[in-house]
């Protein structure tokens, strides 16, 4: 492509994103793609000939789109908000045009040092002024602060884990599957992984059984070693008691990892910053600004407290990387797992600017009071019952049996005009309606209301 | 940001990145940055009301532009090409206009289809028709290869490492230090892994030494588990014997994963593809499209000849992530470590397309032919001294002693005519040219050489 008609196409394609971002998609939000129907329409050889961008767009409309779920549409309420937004699309767009790997300082200072100032402006926001990086994901997040606590117990980056003393890991059995496939990746093995139950009422991790936990696992000649919170689990938004469960990792020498992938943008307002209370006394943190944040995918915030831990664990200077300013810069390829590294600063950096903090403000209070008017709808309907109190921005709910939810669900999904998952709690097959989709508003929420209401046996 | 903001000031970035490709950057390639220069500039905490995007961009051309390494500048000629193009950056865009994730089949049936074509494609132009899908970098692949491996001979997941047998893993010493990152990762411990001495001549591995230590290990009670072959090392490009290795690796019943993340590109051209000889008897290999195939970071395939190994690595399935099909369908969260993924297979859709497989081989072409042209001048001029014969994308030369080669390189780096990097072999300080970037030419190269030559002490 030349650079004349990446210019002529390169507008097309921003014009198609501003009326996909205003309108939506005039298509169902949840394809009834059948499996290889894609694949199927697919050639199976790449052309041999240049293609205008054109064509390609072309058959991105007519193959990609329709077959596509709408995660940037207002009547998407599935899983958890994956949102984009104008600022967060420009800035990533900047960051293909540089082209930089940040992997090290000096492979562009500007956009290492741009990264520590973002984590700067997100600590302040969140009022947990440590240091940090950007990772892609929350899985990554949660592996990295594993094996920094292990490498601070044990040397196992050098002697492996054969003559160590079994390391155990604590979290909820309401925690994301990402926390069970750090330990499987990082070699813990889950037979080592206990999954504290929650309480039956909201969900949170109950910190007495934790203790216990602990309690036998030393006795049984295990070292207790890392311990995550939740805040804002995947199923409900539940919410562990971080202070207690400082408690005992403080008089067990364990580390903490607060895992607030999901909900964390929550506490960038001053009314529910508590859900973050007693995060400064553990020693990592994690969210996810491509979650709730409206900073497209990816980029997840990891907060550290001795950043000294995590550089123990993932620093590594061959000598083809060995350059000037290495003793007084921060190479951020030292603070995860891999070497390359894109300019993720750069879309915080617009997001936070072109939004202003009032601004994300208004738009998370926003999606809060939604979450609260829909959550009053489900109390006041006889045949919709709350699983319990939504916590952050997710309700819970079920119909009187699991046979007639599964079908709410599926008819919901099946009319195209709102996209719902579920998940299992109390052994009750339960519906999910996750808030914070950023062109979503009151308006769509009463409409999808409206639309349960109708289908409602 | 309003709709109609992004419309128009997304143009603005457009342009601005046409120009930025057709004339490159006006000032030095490598910015004269001292440490804490940018962050000193940047506010330390967040604006509260909303900036207006355009403000945003002058801050990034006046701040970010002058303080960054330009890797996609034809004067680039440092660690790796690592490319952006236009057709690149518009699949890109596209993706985070989207913003889909790709997780699961379910979160975006296209994204999953997709990405399984252009692994055929890539297959297809590879001569390597296995199945895979796309990681962020080859970190994470060999990552992948290794707990694939780790999982095939014991269940470490479920068990841990404690009871195991010791497993050792091998790969050559010129082999990039993500391998041993990796082993640290994954908990083998480095005290396990074995680096195999190149030969002194193209530091290609000498497998007759791989085969000793191999038996040396089987002998001493250890299971040999995992063997990287190299094509195209970091440093030296050098091709590490991939049929040789493969016969050690199936008489030992070990994972044989080859890594050509830097130049596996080059296979695309007919008359290269021996480069890639014996891979097909190998079980996992990687190359990165995100630094010579004309797609910005991050884009890394990796193949694999058992998917059903890797998935038995990493599959996991919780209940609120169940859907429909999984039966039937490919969900790729269970073949890497992350569970969020970017829609990264429509950029590669847009460059093989708009490249065209024969516009591909061109460049790739042309970038050979300017190496080689590059290492004719280095062996006419009688005080410059190949290291050895180029293999592929990457001239390593040095002068009489290691003072006057620094000092070539700094003089070229501080001219901000071009951008070089060294690395150390045969213990001699050397300077590595790669050649690669995509806007590149011949004449491009010509000046380079001009500059070394007048800088020649
Ligand atoms: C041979 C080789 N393997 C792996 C890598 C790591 O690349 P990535 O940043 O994609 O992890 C590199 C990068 O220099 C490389 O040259
Ligand atoms: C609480 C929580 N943690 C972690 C994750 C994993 O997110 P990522 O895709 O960024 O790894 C999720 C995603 O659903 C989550 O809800």
């Amino acid at each position: 492509m030349q650079h004349e008609r990446f210019r002529k196409h390169g507008k097309d394609v921003i014009d198609w994103i501003a009326d996909y971002m205003t309108n939506g998609y005039d298509g169902p939000v949840f394809p009834k793609t059948q499996p290889g129907e894609v694949l199927a329409q697919l050639p199976m050889e790449p052309p041999q000939e240049a293609e205008p961008g054109e064509q390609v767009f072309a058959d991105f409309e007519s193959l990609i789109l329709p077959h596509t779920t709408h995660w940037n549409d207002p009547r998407f309420y599935a899983y958890f908000p994956a949102n984009h937004s104008g600022p967060g699309i420009l800035g990533d767009l900047l960051s293909a045009g540089l082209g930089v790997n940040g992997m090290s300082w000096v492979t562009s200072p500007a956009a290492t040092e741009l990264e520590m100032r973002m984590i700067d402006w997100l600590g302040h926001m969140l009022k947990l002024p440590w240091r940090g990086c950007i990772q892609d994901t929350a899985s990554t997040a949660t592996f990295c602060a594993l094996l920094a606590a292990r490498e601070q117990v044990a040397d196992v980056n050098q002697s492996g884990f054969y003559q160590q003393q079994p390391m155990t890991v604590y979290a909820s059995k309401h925690a994301h599957s990402s926390m069970q496939k750090a330990v499987w990746m990082a070699g813990f093995g889950e037979r080592y992984l206990r999954l504290v139950p929650g309480n039956d009422d909201d969900f949170a991790m109950d910190a007495a059984v934790l203790a216990q936990m602990v309690a036998e696992d030393i006795a049984a000649g295990f070292r207790p070693t890392f311990v995550m919170s939740t805040v804002g689990t995947t199923s409900s938004t539940a919410i562990d008691p971080v202070h207690a469960v400082a408690d005992i990792c403080e008089a067990n020498n364990m580390w903490h990892h607060v895992d607030a992938a999901l909900a964390g943008t929550a506490a960038i307002l001053p009314e529910m910053r508590w859900i973050l209370d007693g995060t400064e006394r553990a020693d990592s943190f994690c969210f996810n600004p491509h979650k709730w944040m409206f900073t497209n995918f990816d980029c997840s915030v990891l907060l550290v407290k001795s950043p000294d831990a995590l550089k123990k664990a993932m620093a590594i200077n061959p000598e083809y990387l060995k350059a000037g300013h290495d003793a007084v810069v921060e190479n951020f390829r030292d603070w995860g797992p891999q070497l390359g590294r894109r300019f993720r600063a750069l879309k915080l950096w617009y997001v936070i600017r072109c939004f202003g903090v009032a601004g994300l403000q208004d738009k998370i209070r926003a999606h809060l009071n939604m979450t609260r008017w829909f959550a009053d709808q489900v109390r006041a309907e006889p045949r919709t019952h709350l699983l319990t109190e939504p916590k952050i921005n997710t309700v819970c709910f079920h119909l009187d049996d699991d046979a007639a939810t599964k079908a709410l669900m599926k008819a919901v999904n099946d009319s195209g005009e709102a996209y719902l998952s579920h998940t299992v709690l109390r052994d009750r097959y339960v519906i999910r309606v996750s808030f914070g989709q950023i062109h979503q508003s009151q308006q769509h929420v009463a409409t999808l209301w409206g639309l349960i209401s109708r289908l409602l046996p």
